[in-house]
């Protein structure tokens, strides 16, 4: 066993580059948070005054935290899980039987699907446009429920909108999703995996039943943590304790929550999203700029021959999805085929395109600074231009 | 909203102080794992070169990491979980249905309640011998097994048992369990959070179907991760890939884990890991002095007029029950009541037994240098002396 690579790989890091991979854009800790890191960096640095409930711990301030998210959100009440997955399956275990049917858009996070199959449900999917657009058809929730109510004798056991999806970046109509859920008498969970810690929730009306959100997509927050906030009404369903006894010992443990296996996040990923929380709370506001970035973004690298921006136009979120021909074209015809691309973005000191990939790129400047935007879009261009792309 | 605790909390960190707590002393970071959580802290900053699956990005070496940490235990192969709970409820949730019964230790962890409640199953306990020494009577799972075999027509789904237990510290006849087991039919889960990362695990014979750990407890690691290891043959069950298929996108996801969730742990908590396995590899070869310096612990602490070591005798782990008439008479009388010895020992700078708690204490000495377990023996008696206590 070589362990000498245990000890080497830190120094091998990527953070010296500027990355416009989606999914590390709203991640990025804050200073505050790398301070509080190395505060409470180990195992359960957290837990020297808990009392028995990881969320009432009052130093540091964890039961507090609870109650501001909940306010920040909107919503009666959360808990913390290891990820939005573990929020969605606590929510897809405690509301599903075998068999049972969720419905879900057709533009649905993989791990909507996965935690379903985990607790034995299956999913129906709602339509989306399709190319180019893939825009969510919210009113057909209305149509799939019934659908699903007329085969099967019983409504749907949960339906499940993505505010904003993994793949294009598309906004979802939540109040409209939620009014028809609530006239359907079907429960309703927003995944804001992509929008929370970005975007004000705290105005949605109708509410959600559930909000599931990420700390470390969205929050400023390390990994694993996720969010789930419910409407109070929810609570003695999901958030249910213990009933079972030790027959042997008569033990037993009516305040744990059964769903959230007890305690759950504790250490890093908690103190960092409790330190960046001012952040976050200062940065929802600042939304609008975000979005007239990732436009600016938009329409510097469609001025790349062939480059098109695939999703909702205009955008109102900074997950972009490009469809990219010329670089697909000048990869068939390159040494290092599609991965000259990620090369050469590297070279210039920017990574997070999925390397190889040249068909269709996703990229994210949330949280950039306007010269940084500025330097990945020169980039761009001129890596076209090298290569024989016309820059308009 | 007042943000501003969530400004200050950091600093009132009490990461100063010798901390006793059992729960705490495994899961401390070492120096290179603090490096690393300010390079990795980011949220997905592992997922740089991910091709899809997390347990095979090769930089930083998690790939790697899984193979070398299955021969560390002596398995064939692991996942990293978001804790050792999540561990057992992956299993427990391929392995058993509604109704399903999991025979376990009397001493085991609230948590193999909870996961077994979560996914619909019973417990049935195996006795141990009570007061004062508590230990499992591990002969005994032949009789529970036949008597659930007797009951219902089917064996047990699972047998489980706590390979030192959190309450007193017993090491338990692992490989006794196991051989009944495999006797039995019956699949066989060792819970080793607090043995994995302390002792060398790799010689059980026969070995355990599933071995579970935890990060923050066992491996000098960030909360929350955890460690599932497995026999080969449970591979394909335990580790299925996602079978469903969106019915409008035709989507599938046939190699995402389902009982994982699809990816589990990113960022700080398998950083540090990582970064902390070559001294856990390294510190597990030196348990025998850990062991010898519990024993002169308790040896110390009996010198306190009523205290008692509760637990096996003489120890073979560093967790330590004491009964502690003593100092509970203090508090009887003391106007701080039981939050006396709490207060007396922060004074001497040690943390870590429970506030107010004085019937009982618990502690470990696990990984303090000999001055600094010299140090909160001379505290105790000191304390003790102090409040008319005898110590002989």
């Amino acid at each position: 066993m070589n362990l000498d690579r245990y000890r080497d790989f830190v120094r091998e890091t990527e953070r010296k580059y500027i990355n416009v991979n989606p999914i590390q854009r709203g991640g990025v800790l804050t200073p505050e948070a790398r301070k509080a890191l190395l505060e409470f960096g180990d195992g359960y640095s957290v837990c020297d005054f808990c009392e028995g409930l990881l969320h009432e711990i009052e130093k540091p301030p964890i039961r507090q935290f609870h109650e501001d998210l909940a306010e920040f959100l909107g919503m009666d009440l959360v808990r913390i899980t290891a990820g939005a997955r573990y929020a969605k399956e606590a929510v897809m275990s405690a509301l599903c039987g075998e068999g049972d049917v969720i419905v879900a858009d057709s533009l649905a996070h993989y791990t909507t699907f996965i935690a379903a199959e985990k607790v034995g449900a299956m999913v129906r999917e709602v339509p989306n446009t399709g190319h180019p657009e893939y825009r969510v058809k919210v009113d057909e929730y209305a149509r799939v429920i019934d659908e699903v109510e007329e085969e099967r004798g019983d409504p749907p056991a949960l339906a499940l909108l993505t505010h904003v999806d993994s793949e294009y970046g598309n906004l979802a109509d939540a109040e409209r999703f939620v009014k028809i859920c609530r006239k359907k008498g079907v429960p309703a969970l927003l995944n804001c995996a992509y929008t929370m810690g970005r975007m004000d929730l705290s105005n949605l009306s109708p509410k959600p039943d559930f909000m599931v959100g990420s700390g470390h997509k969205g929050m400023a927050a390390c990994a694993p943590c996720g969010v789930l906030a419910m409407r109070g009404e929810w609570e003695e369903v999901v958030l249910r304790g213990s009933s079972l006894r030790g027959d042997v010992s008569g033990r037993e443990w009516p305040h744990k929550e059964v769903e959230m296996l007890g305690c759950t996040v504790m250490g890093a990923p908690i103190v960092t999203m409790m330190a960046s929380f001012p952040h976050v709370v200062e940065r929802v506001r600042r939304w609008e700029e975000e979005v007239e970035k990732t436009r600016w973004f938009v329409k510097e690298m469609e001025r790349i021959e062939g480059v098109r921006q695939l999703g909702e136009r205009p955008k109102r979120h900074d997950l972009v999805k490009f469809e990219t021909p010329g670089f697909q074209e000048v990869a068939n015809n390159h040494p290092k085929r599609g991965y000259f691309l990620y090369k050469e973005l590297k070279k210039r000191g920017i990574i997070g395109i999925q390397p190889g990939q040249t068909e269709t790129i996703k990229a994210s400047v949330y949280g950039l600074t306007d010269e940084q935007v500025e330097h990945v879009v020169r980039a761009f261009h001129e890596i076209a231009e090298e290569h024989g792309l016309e820059v308009s």
